[in-house]
């Protein structure tokens, strides 16, 4: 057989692919965590929050009774739409006056990612716009990005979204508009309530959905709690005399632990009815035991005092971040201040790069992740997300204090 | 506010909807489990593991040695392509003379399901043509339909696919073929060796990709195992000096428990690549805990302990069915004996309606599948599927007595 005989035939599998996979893209971000893996890495790549705070004494204790209570029952297959009671407590904790929400709003989702999958696998088709932020959410991209969609690039400052600059996207009718309100992912800012209130009026009179992705929300490090744009829209809903124009993303895996893949979506009951469809499709349903342990610390009080905990964790690593930024990092670069969550954003001059920094601060056992991939239209290679979650305040310093050094002593690219 | 007014506004998101949406069905089969639930129903219409035999007892003892060897390790984002550990099994498993697996091959999933959407994602452009059995699995048909597929049904006998009137189908260059060859859902008929051999020989020289549903294989009530078409391929495949044409599905839900959500894809190194691109979109990676705990399983021995139970009974209530049809049905009512996994199949005299008779049995206790959702072309309205797997011989017994009694008494629709 020849060699090309033998390509041909090893190649028959590339040449089925779809259209669609050639725009799906490997993230940058998740392979980092094969490298992060290394002992001894000083990692600030990723998103994970910090597991040695994880209530593992609670989550043996949950399994236990959950498999005491239900037996084999909580190992077989579940609803598409999720545990009941799990739906229940999601619309009793975002209820509230003006915004009436039962389990028929709420879907449990395989993690927040596999919502934002469904919204866009119900909603998005070829073609259509949608409005993100600039920097936003890299696994957005990915996740619509394959269905042909074209975002626009909302500006942003240290308040959110520029609501007063919106007109122009607005004018080219997009379908939807993609917010992480709050300690957005990657830059940590927090969209102020007067953009809130002017965004959820605005969008419903253009017609433009309401996506708000809210995985960081109850990690305030300081400041009272904002709105939802969920709760903000209801209020202008009855007002305007329509429906809900929100649909909202939330996940336990910020506040209590992500391997469990149990997140939720609220939605007006037609468009959640069409994303269990899609559920159903897509695996069937969340996994059964992880929703009974869920709701188990839920019931044992784990999920506020978990809050507690890593408020208190993480704001000490968030300012001994910027601590150490203002130690060690060169008098030009500039960065966001975050409120909670659990990144921030470093800029720095625009001669710098950060993909070849990340190249020499490799070796050197720090990785953080460059900015580049979460912008659009190649902007942000001179930016870094730094996650400040995942690393005790001594590691954070002296990771940044190497990564400071290598900016001093190495010529910008 | 006119009531005009009110409708528009209300529909902003049917509007939105996605042209995909629209071939978004809800899948009969999944609504039917929240009838079952209803205490005292005797319930032969999901394709529901027996959860009493579930290993509740290993999983609690798993769940604790897992958070004792991991802490919260075991509770964090893992890598999209799953535990590699668990990857390392799969591999192992399939492995044999003439084929070599590594992990590379192997993607774990959340769920069988999810390995078929992410096949159709990857692989399936709209208008593409794909040969499925006629019955197939319902859920595989919700996830491809709104991905604009043709499907084209081949002719199947108590045997599998008649390989032998494919060159029809074949000639309408199809770009898959799905099979279930292990006592198909939901007729429980498996592939014969010869046909077997034939089918990948003849989907390789028409550069047809083979995608082998094996959830029930190990679930083995008579005869030996037959080669999986995956093993076949590599041996063909050498023969004829190219690459493997078979992406082969497999998962824990039927051995182990349904509600951990793990199964897997074993594919040549190129098209894995491509399926955890699209799994890091769709939920980013597998729930790590529930990956623990069935490595654990594993390395406790319990899986193949749980086959040898599951078989024992399953038989037993496989025999009971068989005995109850013969004993309680007309007799120009048909049916099929599979050797093995959790189904067979009735055929009713054509004037006989299934749909109808569910009704009717449903007020009597006794639910089943009808069978025509599962056919393509509006065909098998005369069918049921009957689960065996998750009902006592005695329930067996009663439901199919009551089922029957039915049939007497009424006149067909």
């Amino acid at each position: 057989m020849s060699t090309n005989d033998q390509q041909r035939l090893s190649t028959i599998w590339t040449a089925h692919f779809a259209a669609r996979a050639a725009l799906m893209r490997r993230s940058a971000v998740r392979e980092l965590l094969k490298l992060t893996r290394r002992p001894g890495m000083i990692s600030f790549a990723l998103g994970l929050p910090p597991c040695e705070l994880f209530p593992v004494e609670e989550v043996r204790a949950a399994a236990d009774a959950v498999l005491a209570r239900h037996g084999g029952d909580a190992l077989q297959y579940s609803e598409t739409e999720g545990l009941p009671e799990l739906r229940d407590w999601v619309a009793a904790r975002f209820s509230r006056l003006g915004l009436n929400l039962t389990r028929a709003n709420v879907l449990m989702v395989s993690g927040s990612q596999q919502a934002l999958d469904l919204i866009g696998r119900v909603l998005l088709n070829e073609g259509d716009r949608v409005i993100v932020e600039n920097p936003t959410y890299l696994a957005l991209l990915g996740a619509w990005r394959p269905l042909g969609v074209k975002f626009l690039a909302a500006p942003c400052d240290a308040e959110g979204i520029r609501v007063e600059e919106l007109a122009p996207l607005l004018a080219r009718q997009p379908k939807l508009l993609y917010t992480t309100p709050n300690y957005q992912n990657p830059q940590g800012t927090t969209m102020s309530l007067p953009r809130r209130a002017v965004l959820v009026d605005l969008l419903a009179r253009h017609n433009v959905g309401l996506i708000e992705d809210d995985p960081y929300g109850e990690l305030r490090y300081e400041g009272g709690p904002l709105p939802e744009l969920l709760a903000l829209d209801a209020v202008d809903a009855a007002r305007r005399g329509g429906g809900s124009n929100v649909i909202y993303v939330g996940t336990f895996s910020k506040v209590l632990a992500p391997g469990f893949r149990v997140g939720w979506v609220i939605a007006p009951e037609k468009v959640a009815d069409k994303l269990v469809v899609a559920k159903q499709a897509a695996d069937l349903h969340t996994g059964t035991f992880s929703q009974h342990i869920i709701h188990q610390l839920l019931r044992q009080g784990v999920l506020d005092r978990q809050i507690q905990i890593l408020r208190r964790a993480c704001r000490e690593r968030r300012d001994a971040m910027l601590a150490a930024l203002a130690r060690h990092f060169p008098h030009d670069a500039t960065w966001t201040k975050p409120a909670g969550g659990m990144f921030l954003m470093v800029t720095l001059p625009k001669e710098f790069d950060a993909a070849s920094l990340l190249e020499r601060a490799i070796p050197q056992g720090v990785a953080f992740a460059p900015g580049a991939d979460f912008h659009l239209d190649g902007q942000g290679r001179n930016t870094l997300r730094l996650n400040f979650s995942n690393c005790p305040p001594e590691q954070i310093e002296e990771g940044l204090r190497r990564l400071g050094s290598l900016l001093k002593h190495a010529k910008p690219s």
